[in-house]
């Protein structure tokens, strides 16, 4: 399925293989040793294939496939066809997301370094085993790269900045003033560890510039979306927490805290000094104003703007960001009260 | 009166050149021999440039104008000046488009081949005849490149990527997993083809990272603004259609169908998943959720958030985006309603 | 403090140097020529090391501060610890950044020329004096650079554009048809220049791209955050007036004006030909429509939408956007109206 030019199918793979890299349950042992050649969605996918099922709304889709395998539910498998071995997964989804690695790695160590002779690599950084720095790429002094780091073409890497083992960095991305732990990904475009937006205003004067004297510390796993903005810190440091995802386009200010595993959607934006705690979602195109807390697990549907502390678990929505429930409630009031309106004249 | 540091001028033309090259058609032919050495504006324009009057609310600025010629619908060209021609068109802003084209074309085919030794391009890649490649450009393996591109400095294209013949890429754009039609023109600063923001979600363990399989398919003469971000598909392919024009900052999502001509103006975002039939106008910072149909000609006002699927020809506004004459009669009813609040205070 | 990895520490000062450099007063003379040897928040800092307090929340932190000395208002300095020396300044927040700029200064003069040799400069730009110009950088033909630049690694300057003195210019960054005045701050990845979104329509043909003629011109000590979009005017020109800062992934359309010593901050967007007076701040994700005047001082609430001209000094939030009283009226009214829907049920 996938296209050749873009991406490299590692299989085949037996069923045993596959159930062993994602912890499944072969449903019929006896076939364990059929070989699968490819993942393919369930109304595409045809005899050497896996495909699986997640979402109930497409059982129908699962009874008719013509997969020779499926991962699902162990609830669901009973109603597969007879020609589908099925993998049992509580998590069919995260089990899916296994599989089509194996197929297709989306984090591969490099087994060799391979320098591009263009890259501009400063005397004084230091680059572990088996790195691949590509064409154009540029890293400063005292810069430090972990082993099996990839670096894409034309990124550029400034003085001191730290990546730890496995990270990799897009093309034209830059990285300043800041420390990646290990396995990070950071996103073509994507821009880090600038001065933050921070400056005194003297009314008969203009603006001074505050110096920024914090810098971006990113955990372990973390992903960074193309096009992204993420400060550094004024004095504090910005944080972004191990296993946090963030999509494109998102602006993070400075002194920043970002919990482990949030998730922040594409083109919403985090004010300075603003805290999210752990597990916090927020939607695309929101926006949290500075200085907040957003408790654990909290989450954010998307276009709104929260102006106040959010508790652990909330969910809020609208703007001013209201429990959304009271969100739906006030729509449907306003629509009522404008129909009323309406009939008067 | 533009900038020769910026604007090379490329006439002048006699009116019956430039008539000829909008399709427009002279008031007077004994003028066709007329020369036009600029375009200008009509309150700015002088005897020998050429303006245009698209909009009525200039009608007093075109019979004031001094310019020697004047692209013009023919129901107002009566009103025009003694000393200004006209050339006569239904379409007078499309004309001058095509009338400013002339003097100043904006995708020039160029007439030689032109890579500059800094240029990174892998032996396995091809270009068509007549490309310029400027400095440190980096082209990589397998990708082809059609003839008569203009690829600008910096930009990064990655291996397997295609462009048909005449496109622009700009200088820091980054192009991966991407297919592009001819006369396609991506502004500096695009990100196009990153994996998309897809993960299966384990409470007990973090993210898992789903292999993104897709590619990003562009069809001819679509324009993607600087600093856009658009992520591959995850099994199907992201696919924006033919003539579409994508301004500054949009991000569009994996599996997205964009349809033909659509307009999406500065800061939307268009969810995984949603499909926009053709001819769809999306307004600035608006948003549409994933999983959606929008049907052909539909307009979404800027700001709006659309959680449904939009019929054909619908005009809507709001968060969550109504009918546009709806959004407009609740915003009256609140105003009313507060209002009437105040009094009673 | 800060992390040597990144900034250079440019004490010790003497109190009376500090003072001299920010205009502010000594409380007590007898300690001129103690010796301060970096800048630290009023709880961390220590005996050797110097604060501020510029909100009155944080006046117990003062009184309790181990401080060796403090930049205070005058009215304030009596509360101040015995050990804590104070300077007293009527604009505390002001003197602190030219303080901590002393010790971390932010817009340096090189002191000599560096251009790296894989920078790639046309044979017809030039450069004043003392310019650093990084790896991968490209200047193209007849750009010209003020003295003491400093223009990082694989940023853009295209054909014709000029610098003032001492601006710089971040990575990865594009500039094109545009003129910086001096002291200007472009911020990594950010995107100037490029045409901007014109195109007449032809319902039974497409699109028709319009030329876009005009430039961009950028006011003296300007500061354009990380990702930013600036489109060229399609014939007037884009103008960002002296000492404006503009955050990140803002969207400036063509011809639009922005006065003197505004504010944009993250996220936001103006639409083509509008124009903003001085001194206008327009919050985060907000947007203004296209052909607006927003008058002098006026203050535009984050996640607004302006739809109509706003006058000198107003504070405008919502969208559509109108006084932030009403607008706050508007919610407390909906808020009332829903609950008492809710009662009824």
């Amino acid at each position: 399925m996938a296209d050749p030019r873009f991406f490299q199918n590692q299989g085949p793979f037996t069923l045993t293989e596959l159930a062993q890299c994602c912890g499944a349950k072969l449903s019929d042992e006896s076939l364990a040793a059929k070989e699968i050649h490819d993942v393919a969605p369930l109304d595409r996918a045809t005899a050497n294939q896996i495909s699986f099922l997640d979402n109930r709304k497409y059982v129908k889709q699962f009874t008719e496939t013509k997969a020779g395998a499926c991962i699902v539910h162990p609830d669901l498998a009973e109603q597969a066809p007879a020609h589908t071995s099925c993998l049992l997964s509580p998590l069919p989804y995260k089990a899916y997301a296994l599989v089509a690695q194996a197929f297709y790695p989306v984090l591969t160590a490099p087994s060799a370094s391979a320098i591009h002779k263009s890259a501009i690599i400063a005397e004084t950084a230091t680059l572990g085993e088996n790195c691949i720095v590509e064409a154009g790429v540029v890293i400063d002094d005292q810069a430090r790269i972990g082993a099996g780091c990839h670096i894409k073409a034309n990124a550029v890497i400034q003085a001191g900045v730290e990546l730890g083992d496995g990270c990799q960095v897009g093309a034209n991305a830059t990285l300043s003033h800041c420390l990646l732990g290990k396995g990070v990904v950071i996103y073509p475009g994507a821009q880090i560890g600038q001065r933050g937006f921070g400056f005194a205003i003297d009314p008969a004067a203009g603006f001074f510039t505050v110096p920024q004297l914090g810098r971006v510390i990113i955990g372990d796993y973390v992903e960074v979306g193309a096009g992204c903005t993420i400060d550094r810190g004024a004095g504090p440091d910005t944080v972004i927490g191990r296993g946090t995802r963030i999509d494109n386009l998102v602006q993070i200010g400075h002194n920043v805290q970002v919990g482990e595993f949030c998730v922040l959607v594409a083109q919403c934006g985090v004010a300075g000094s603003t805290k999210l705690e752990n597990y916090v979602m927020v939607g695309g195109q929101s926006a949290v104003a500075g200085h907040l807390t957003i408790g654990t697990g909290a989450k954010i549907a998307g276009k709104s703007g929260v102006m106040r502390d959010v508790k652990p678990g909330q969910e809020m929505m609208g703007y001013p960001a209201m429990p959304i429930k009271e969100f739906f409630r006030q729509v449907a009031s306003l629509k009522k009260l404008s129909k009323k309106g309406k009939k008067k004249k």
